[in-house]
């Protein structure tokens, strides 16, 4: 191989490394405007087709289409009613292949009168694979950071 | 064309779209500290000459100026005076050709004696253009996330 | 120089920078899981051997084994073991070169009963440097948006 088409080459597995990281945070920057969109083909899609959803404290989703539902169900019907933002941060990233690992938090703002409310801050985990149809969560668990060790290890685990 | 041009031309293309999204990234993070940081002229600069800011509630800016002179309202004033953070969520970004749509969240978090309150959780709506002087914005529209259904279908515009 | 050599050179000249910032968004994005999730190694391997952290009411800290300690920092111990999330939002970046500056905000959530109550709203200045292992944080200010003014000046100073 010349010069030139090597340096081409480290070029592209550079910028696939870029373009991976991009696609990520767009994949977590839609699931928010999503659910309080109530776009459930939107938030079904950004899963694996036997992707799974573990959110704590209410019964883990398995299959995207069980997800995209979330969408309908009573008490995210009654938030977004209320006035509701689910907003992810600017998440920690570990790619290896086709799999990555986001790490960061979820807040959702709630509205209580004249204000919002945090009602839940929470640890996320988001396990993805690379698809045909680009990146797709594998896996994502949330839990409650009030205290409990495993909010806490979900966190640890990312490194 | 030659094998190695046409990867280069590939790489082209590719690299641009991923530098669009950071400089979008970059835009919308510039809009916070700008506002709290009382700093017009870069508020300013970050919206087309032409561009519009409609932010509900109160009256629409119209022209970068306008926008600009946010800094000086006497809410923004009084909110600075007493310690405010304007918070973007990471966005959602859909890039076409040289227009762009960001959709996000912005919280509002205001100082309220030994903590800071959400006084306003609102869904934002960019839209921005490629200028020769980097992406401008030409229109921002942000609806307070209160139950009522604009604010939802805001959101939901982004798919 | 022929032409596809010269189209190379540009492109690995832009893609180190997009790639520079992605860095410093993982960087950022680092910091809040390491702390909540009691990565005492990993807080400390975000900071140059000699590198600072000022956050503000407290003491400083210096050198990267004093900022990884802050995970044993009695209060925060206190905040991990009531719930607590250290979000820090997408940031505002300049490089120049082998440094970086950037700006944003840091919201700390606190468990409260059956919420969470933001009980820091801080403006934040990172003062990077390039590294053969990678960015590092040579400074961290932090200052409270309380009102006083230099928070507001930590977030004019990013332009």
């Amino acid at each position: 191989m010349d010069e030139i088409e090597r340096r081409v080459a480290q070029l592209e597995l550079r910028l696939r490394e870029a373009e991976d990281r991009l696609a990520i945070y767009q994949l977590i920057a839609t699931y928010g405007p999503a659910v309080d969109g109530l776009a459930e083909e939107v938030v079904a899609g950004l899963w694996a087709d036997d992707g799974v959803y573990d959110p704590g404290g209410v019964e883990t989703m398995e299959g995207s289409r069980a997800v995209g539902a979330v969408v309908n169900h009573r008490q995210h019907r009654e938030f977004v009613a209320r006035g509701s933002g689910h907003v992810m941060s600017l998440p920690h990233i570990t790619i290896t292949g086709d799999t990555a690992v986001a790490t960061g938090y979820s807040n959702v703002f709630l509205r209580e009168g004249d204000h919002w409310q945090v009602c839940r801050t929470s640890a996320n985990r988001w396990e993805l694979k690379r698809t045909a149809d680009g990146w797709k969560v594998v896996h994502r668990l949330n839990r409650l950071l009030n205290g409990e060790e495993e909010a806490v290890a979900v966190l640890a685990r990312a490194f």
